[in-house]
C-alpha cells in the first residue's frame, strides 16, 4: 500500500472524503493542532496510516517560540530568476519565526539524499518548490509525509489540490504583442522557451490571441522555440532576419533571449529599435541597465515568492486558502527597445 | 566590564595570551570540544567570564548528528553580488550537516532584534558577514558571545585576529589598467565606487600603480567616485567626455558602472569600443550577455563564499587556519568592450 501511495499520492481532498471531514480539518490533524476533536483526529489519522503516510514525524514541533523552517526547492537556485523568488519568500518570512532553507537539487544525488534525511528528521515544516511538476520526486516525498507545500511557476501539471502561484503568462504575452501591434508592426515573431513549459504554452497562446484579435494570420515560420538562453536566440534571430519577409519586431520568451536578439542585430551592425523592435519577458534587474533599456513584461517574481509563502503559512496553520491556484499580473514595462514600424507607418 | 568588552572586543589572541594557551585551544574551549585538559578549559573560561563573554550558550549543541547552522549576514542580500557569495557558501556547506540561514539587515530594527534573539537561543554556531567592518553591531555581538565568524569582502577595518576573505582588488585594477595601456590608451579614466570602501581604495591604488609603471602622470580629473550605480556613472562619463582632453578608455569600479558608461555613449550616438574602451569589475552574469560583451575583472564571489565557509568550519572545529586574511585572484576576462586607441596607434 505504501508503494502505491508513492506512485499515486493521496490528495488532502481524498483524505477528507474518506474520513468524512473538511480539508482544513485534515490539515489541522497533519499539523498536530489541538483544536480538533479526538474522535475526528483518530479518523483522519487512520485514513492516513492506511495509505502509508507518516503522520507523527519524529522531533517535529509546532509550538510557538520554537524556530521552524521551510525548504525552498529548485533545480536551479543559481539563476537570477530563482533568486528573485527567494527574495520574496524571505520578505514574507520576516514577520514570522520561520526560516527558509535552500535545497537546490542541482547536485542531484547528494542533495536529494540530504534533503530526504532532513524530512525524516522532522526538521521541515513546509516547502516551496520552484518550477516543479507532478513528476518531481520532492513533491512526491512531501505528499507522502503530508508536509504542506506550494509550487511557484509550475513547469507542468500538478495535482488538483496542489497549491500554486504563477504569473499571467497568457495576458503578459498578449500585452507584449498588442504593444507591438499598436506601434504598427504586422510581422511579429515569437522567440519562445521550450514548448514543454506551461509558461511557454501560455505565452504562445497570448501571442496568437493578439494576432487573431488584430485580424492578422498566424505564420508558423515566425514562431521559434529556444532554450531560454541568449546565444541560441541570437542564432534564431539571424534565421528570422533571413526570411523572405522578415519580422519587424520580436516578442522574446525571456529577457535573456531578448538580449540574444540585441546581439544578433549588433553583429549585423543593425540597431534596436531602429531596425527591429524587441519585447522581453521577466524584467530581471539588467533589463533596465542595458542600452537600449529593454521593454519587457514584468514577471512579479518577488511577489510570487511572497504570495506562495503566505499561502504556505495558511496551509501550515490549517487555515483555508482563497484559491489553489493564484495568477499574478504581468505589467508591460515600456522602455527603449520598441519603435514604430517603418514598414507600416 | 561587560560594557567595556562591548566597546572594545577581546580578540582570541588576547584570551590566549591571558590564559597562557594557544589560539586553537581558546577556540576549542569556546566550541565546547572535549579534547582540552580540564585545568586549561577552566583557565580560558575564567578569562572569558572576566570579560563578560557568554560561553555556555543555552541549547547549543555541537555533537555529531544534530543539525547546526551558520548565519549569513549582509546589509544587501538583495544584490546579485551577495547572491553569488551566498551560492559559494551553499556549495561549501553541501558536504556538511550545516545549514545557512540568511540574516539580511535590510530591515534594520526587526531583523536585528530577531537575530540577537536567535543568538541568545544558541541556535547560531557561526556566521559569515558580507561587507562588514569594525563598526558592525553584528560583529560586536558575535565577538561578545565568542561565536566564530568570517567576513567576506570587508568594507573597512577589522580586528587583527578577525578572519576575512577578499579579492585581489589592487591586482585586478592594475590588470584592467595594464590591459588598456597595452591597447595604446594613455588617457585612462577611473570611475570608481565610494572612497570609504576598502575595495575602492585598493582599486584606485592598482590603477595608479599601472600608470606609474607606464611612466604616465596621475591626473586627478580622470578619477571619479560614484555610488556603484549605472545612472550616476552615465553622468560622470558625460563629464569626463566633456573634458578638454577626454579619456579614450574608462576603468569602471563595477559592472553596473560600466553599463552606465555604455549608456552615456549610446545617448551621444557613440559606440563601445570604437569611441571609448571600457573595463568593468565583478563579472556578474550579465557582463557576458550585453552587447558588446563587457571586458571585466572577475571577482571570484562564489569562491570567496566557499573559502570563507571552509575557514569558518576550521575555526568552529578549533583547527588552525592558514591565514587570517585570504585574497583570491581576480582574472581579467577580455571580451568585446576594449579596442586599440585610435588616438595613439
Amino acid at each position: 500500500m505504501a508503494d502505491n501511495s508513492w506512485d499515486r499520492p493521496l490528495t488532502l481532498a481524498e483524505v477528507a472524503a474518506a474520513a468524512g471531514v473538511s480539508v482544513p480539518t485534515v490539515s489541522k490533524v497533519i499539523n498536530q493542532r489541538s483544536d480538533v476533536a479526538p474522535a475526528t483526529r483518530e479518523r483522519v489519522q487512520r485514513v492516513l496510516a492506511e495509505r502509508g503516510y507518516v503522520v507523527n514525524r519524529a522531533g517535529r514541533s509546532l509550538r510557538q517560540g520554537k524556530s521552524r523552517q521551510i525548504d525552498v526547492i529548485s533545480q536551479d537556485l543559481d539563476s537570477y530568476y530563482a533568486f528573485q523568488i527567494l527574495r520574496g519568500i524571505q520578505d514574507a518570512l520576516l514577520a514570522t519565526d520561520l526560516r527558509a532553507v535552500l535545497a537546490s537539487t542541482h547536485d542531484h544525488r547528494r542533495r536529494e539524499l540530504q534533503w530526504i534525511q532532513r524530512l525524516a528528521d522532522g526538521s521541515t515544516d513546509g516547502a516551496i518548490l520552484i518550477l516543479a511538476d507532478h513528476t518531481s520526486l520532492h513533491l512526491q516525498e512531501l505528499r507522502r509525509r503530508a508536509i504542506p507545500f506550494v509550487v511557484v511557476d509550475p513547469a507542468g501539471e500538478l495535482g488538483p489540490d496542489d497549491l500554486s502561484v504563477t504569473a499571467t503568462n497568457w495576458a503578459g504575452a498578449k500585452a507584449a504583442t498588442d504593444h507591438l501591434l499598436a506601434l504598427g508592426h504586422r510581422r511579429i515573431a515569437a522567440l519562445l522557451g521550450p514548448p514543454d513549459f506551461a509558461a511557454t504554452r501560455a505565452r504562445l497562446g497570448g501571442y496568437r490571441a493578439a494576432l487573431l484579435e488584430a485580424g492578422l494570420p498566424f505564420d508558423a515560420r515566425l514562431v521559434r522555440h529556444g532554450d531560454w538562453q541568449a546565444e541560441r536566440a541570437a542564432v534564431e534571430t539571424g534565421e528570422l532576419l533571413a526570411l523572405p519577409d522578415p519580422p519587424t519586431a520580436i516578442f522574446a520568451g525571456n529577457d535573456q533571449q531578448a538580449l540574444g536578439v540585441y546581439r544578433a542585430l549588433w553583429r549585423r551592425d543593425l540597431r534596436v529599435p531602429d531596425d527591429l523592435s524587441v519585447v522581453g519577458f521577466d524584467d530581471l534587474p539588467y533589463a533596465a541597465l542595458v542600452t537600449p533599456a529593454l521593454t519587457t513584461v514584468r514577471q512579479p517574481l518577488l511577489e510570487m515568492g511572497r504570495v506562495a509563502t503566505t499561502m504556505l503559512l495558511r496551509l501550515m496553520a490549517g487555515e483555508p486558502v482563497d484559491s489553489v491556484r493564484v495568477e499574478l499580473a504581468t505589467p508591460l514595462i515600456a522602455r527603449e527597445s520598441c519603435a514604430a514600424s517603418r514598414r507600416q507607418v
